[in-house]
């Protein structure tokens, strides 16, 4: 049985047959990280997997279904880390899922430098506004806020954990895709593969997932385009199949 | 009447209602050239607008149709510089549309700085390999290869060119993105309009059109993608009109 607290519900991961501890008021995860954990390459029997700004853990719940390597999740938040490691256990992932409950920042010195084949993360979006404009809620603030870290930290840590040939994969706004290329080049990742995210046909995506290798040669691929909804405001099948699996 | 050398034909360019001189021993323009034409944004009254590795003249053809601007083309290649210039000749547009033989790297001493509200660029888009393997026949190497100039060199000379707030459009392949935007940002041009090519659903990009605001702000946008070919391999109905026009 779950242990669920105050206003927690056990959602469905439907496409992977997993549950997900969470709450309206703290967080709920992204169709962004449900994308993000179907993209990145994982090796598939063995290998040493990171999920940086991990929140309630969605994104190494995804990912265990993918691998059966080891995986990491880092949450700076106390109560997120705590619904993920329950969510853990609820699905008897403990011997291979772990969450740890601290800084990114500190994570190369605390974990080792060049030890990850994946390092995957979905950060804040937002550059921290004057505080007047930050969000009340501290838990919605510090996940969608640059608050606690940057860009440019999460990408020069993502670097630092990643071996070389390691896969590093992050989904963020394409408004920050300069950003994004310039900061993973700044650290040595080269970004490989890129993929965006339209919310409807004929709009502008609002969405892109890029997956950099360190120390990679270049050369970039832009996947095919994802479209999110269809004409009738419904998720087109492609969407339908991530969320809720084939059948 | 047209002035026609050798194996030179007069083809339409349909959406527009113009000709353009060609040789398929020589250089015929690509869908890639039109694309940008109608990519980029451009003063509709008047402005002063160029555009570099021009060849045979088609993207400042297309241009005219867009803007009552002054338009001037540069192509180092004598052959095509003079069908260009037989093509606007043939068309009636001597009055605003200019085309210089000469170097790209000479153009901001001979033309000034800062001087265009557009500029546009078709470059070579691969890199220059061994001396055995390149075409044989010199138009299209050097149309092809960064024989005479590189990605740098284009990007630097449409910066030097452009006028703080000008627009600068390059199409290119995919793969130099990363290239494309780290260059663009050294020499102050900021990636603003991103739109990518693709073939045929369910592939990758294989054109990408990007345009940049000298000392612009911060801030890209993905445009809707385009896709070239249906499933019957016929042009879907957005390129059938960009080539053929409405009619």
């Amino acid at each position: 049985m779950a242990d669920l607290k105050d206003d927690e519900r056990l959602d469905y991961l439907l496409a992977e047959n997993l549950r997900i501890i969470q709450s309206p008021t703290v967080f709920s995860f992204s169709l962004d990280a449900v994308l993000l954990s179907r993209f990145v390459y994982v090796p598939i029997q063995k290998g040493n997997l990171i999920d940086l700004c991990s929140g309630n853990g969605v994104i190494p719940l995804f990912l265990s279904k993918r691998t059966k390597g080891r995986i990491t999740g880092v949450e700076i938040q106390e109560r997120l880390y705590d619904m993920a490691v329950r969510s853990i256990a609820y699905n008897g992932l403990e011997s291979r899922l772990e969450m740890i409950h601290g800084d990114l920042k500190d994570m190369p010195s605390r974990l080792g430098y060049g030890k990850f084949d994946v390092v995957t993360c979905n950060p804040p979006y937002f550059k921290t506004p004057p505080a007047s404009e930050i969000n009340e809620n501290e838990h919605f603030a510090i996940a969608r806020h640059e608050i606690l870290c940057t860009l440019e930290d999460t990408i020069r840590v993502s670097a630092a954990l990643a071996k070389a040939g390691g896969k590093v994969a992050f989904v963020h706004r394409p408004e920050r895709l300069n950003d994004m290329i310039e900061l993973m080049r700044k650290y040595r990742l080269e970004p490989k593969r890129l993929k965006f995210v339209y919310p409807k046909e004929g709009k502008e995506a609002n969405t892109m997932l890029v997956e950099a290798i360190k120390d990679g040669q270049p050369g970039l691929k832009i996947l095919p385009p994802l479209i999110v909804y269809d004409g009738n405001n419904e998720y087109t099948p492609e969407v339908r199949e991530i969320l809720y699996g084939r059948n």
